[in-house]
């Protein structure tokens, strides 16, 4: 582990109160940078004590965007085991977005390591609670100096690490969610499927709208006939029809998520049929008019399962599961944070322990 | 002119070779800083050294990329007058972007006065030399920390300056350029029309893969049928057929270009007949093809009038004017960047003078 040599801080901070930690608000003492240059490749790794990035204000991030992040959990086991839930698919997908947005490409291994190095030394930080977590942040950004528009030839990679409350934090309960049909949030040949800076300030405007209106997520069209459901707020989208369940194929502006991808694999196991195909909007709420559109929920990290309890598109206004959690929903949610907390089988092999 | 306090550097740069200034390379002694919080709004404006921006590494902007620029130029006539060209465009297409983007509004006067202070406090940076001129570059980042998807509440606003070369500096010169088929920069109901970061980002890529190739610039096609020609690189795009000039129409996902608005006037009042409407990429080889594709040019802030010499589509590869700069592409370049200069008539009333 030389490879990740560690300077430590000297003044450490007041640890947050575990009952009040909501998400993404507080940091640990630590962060974990490495450096690219042209010519010299990746260099530099280690870590060091949480304080702030200074840049020319010519860097090109803040300029031309290229950057790109990945969002993962740390959990402790009730065996004292610290434990991520599939880090090489979010490594892998960090590379991926790398190369969409012309970011060269790190050592999935290497940063796992400094990302395991990194929370060994904050364990103190991991929270103790039901349903508290160890979100961790990577994401790496182009910091050359200069205004010419191109590929950067200078980046930083930056892992920060934020102690984050249960997500329901009074229990799993359903959302209301609003069908945007004016703004999209990508298209085919376009970033949806980089999990880069642009695409979540595409989508910003659109949820700052229907929010006020009382919705808490927006659902996305597709870009090209709006007519086609890609993405619910920052999640990916399933539907249960008929006792059938439906997500959207991974078409090249849906970003390709690691909860998504369980949850495909857990109702295969469990013998539950499920489809990844194109679902239009028409579709859907036609299923709900004939009775048949059972669940909907949304899936991302953050928030492992969200289950979906009302719907609005143009005049239609639809309750799905009475508004309820359905009972998919609850299985799904209850199997998966059981898994990631090391409460139940990993029949798959998705933990990996840092210790 | 209170409103712009300025505090002075101790040490001067040494200033660059007007004959090696190249685009966006080097920065003056000073910049120009305004902070926004919610409750408060935008408030501190001040002149300060040019100097690095510090922010923690939770600051919004690394993660959900709220942020819009605005490039413009500033020129020393031959009567000594320091100009700006439009300045009134380009704060208003700030405002644009920044509602598209979640940004609140600045005051454009309020800007274009602390624009101005910055211009006549670093006026010994003014390149000498034909064709040289100070860049400037508005721009504003989302600062606040924590990792919440949501409209950020604390903003900042930053005004750097950077003497620049010509951007032709042996004379202006056709490029070649590249259909772009497979990567799609926005869509209708995105990003493109405001600028902002993430469209330059979803650009990179493409350019990187037909730089390599021999190109100099991509043509971008629609998101929704790769069909309609969108813009040239990071310029608008015009072509002259028949004897008439032909733009795509602003259709949501074009950004308005002040140069490509000049562009249409200046036609206007010439009496060439020009059009803004939808133009397919089949129809543009086509009309080569019949020998009535006269002319093709990009344009933008930074080169005015970029010739378009010849152009690869599938396995069509064509020339254009010969490969030459065209008569009325020349006739704009010079027209606009003699109105700019200060060195012809300025009928349209588009220099707004600094002092």
């Amino acid at each position: 582990m030389e490879k990740w040599p560690i300077t430590l801080t000297s003044t450490k901070k007041v640890k947050p109160d575990a009952d009040r930690l909501g998400f993404g608000k507080y940091f640990t003492d630590h962060m974990l940078l490495m450096d690219y240059s042209a010519g010299q490749g990746w260099h530099d790794p280690r870590i060091v004590p949480y304080g702030p990035i200074s840049l020319d204000p010519s860097a090109m991030v803040f300029h031309y965007g290229q950057e790109v992040f990945e969002g993962m959990k740390a959990y402790r086991t009730p065996q004292g085991e610290l434990v991520l839930f599939r880090p090489d698919m979010n490594l892998r997908r960090l590379n991926q977005s790398c190369a969409r947005i012309g970011i060269p490409q790190v050592d999935p291994e290497e940063v796992l390591e400094g990302i395991s190095r990194l929370l060994l030394l904050e364990e103190e930080w991991m929270p103790e609670g039901e349903g508290n977590s160890m979100y961790i942040r990577p994401f790496i950004i182009a910091t050359e100096s200069g205004l010419g528009v191109r590929a950067a030839q200078e980046y930083r990679l930056i892992v920060i690490l934020s102690p984050v409350g249960a997500y329901y934090p009074e229990g799993i309960h359903p959302v209301r969610i609003y069908v945007e049909d004016r703004y999209v949030r990508a298209v085919r040949g376009g970033t949806g499927e980089a999990k880069t800076s642009g695409n979540y300030a595409a989508g910003i405007k659109a949820q700052e709208d229907v929010k006020s209106l009382g919705f808490s997520q927006v659902l996305w069209l597709d870009g090209i006939e709006k007519r086609y459901i890609e993405e619910v707020g920052s999640m990916n989208v399933f539907f249960k029809i008929d006792g059938e369940v439906v997500t959207p194929e991974l078409n090249g502006s849906i970003l390709a998520g690691v909860t998504r991808d369980s949850v495909i694999r857990l109702l295969r196991e469990w013998g539950v049929p499920v489809k990844e195909r194109r679902i239009s909007v028409t579709e859907l709420f036609e299923a709900h008019q004939d009775g048949r559109l059972e669940e909907a929920f949304g899936t991302g990290t953050a928030a492992v399962i969200s289950p979906i309890g009302s719907m609005k598109w143009d005049d239609h206004d639809i309750e799905i599961a009475g508004g309820e959690t359905g009972e998919l929903s609850a299985k799904l949610y209850d199997t998966l944070t059981g898994i990631q907390r090391g409460e139940r089988e990993d029949s798959f092999g998705w933990r990996y322990s840092v210790r």
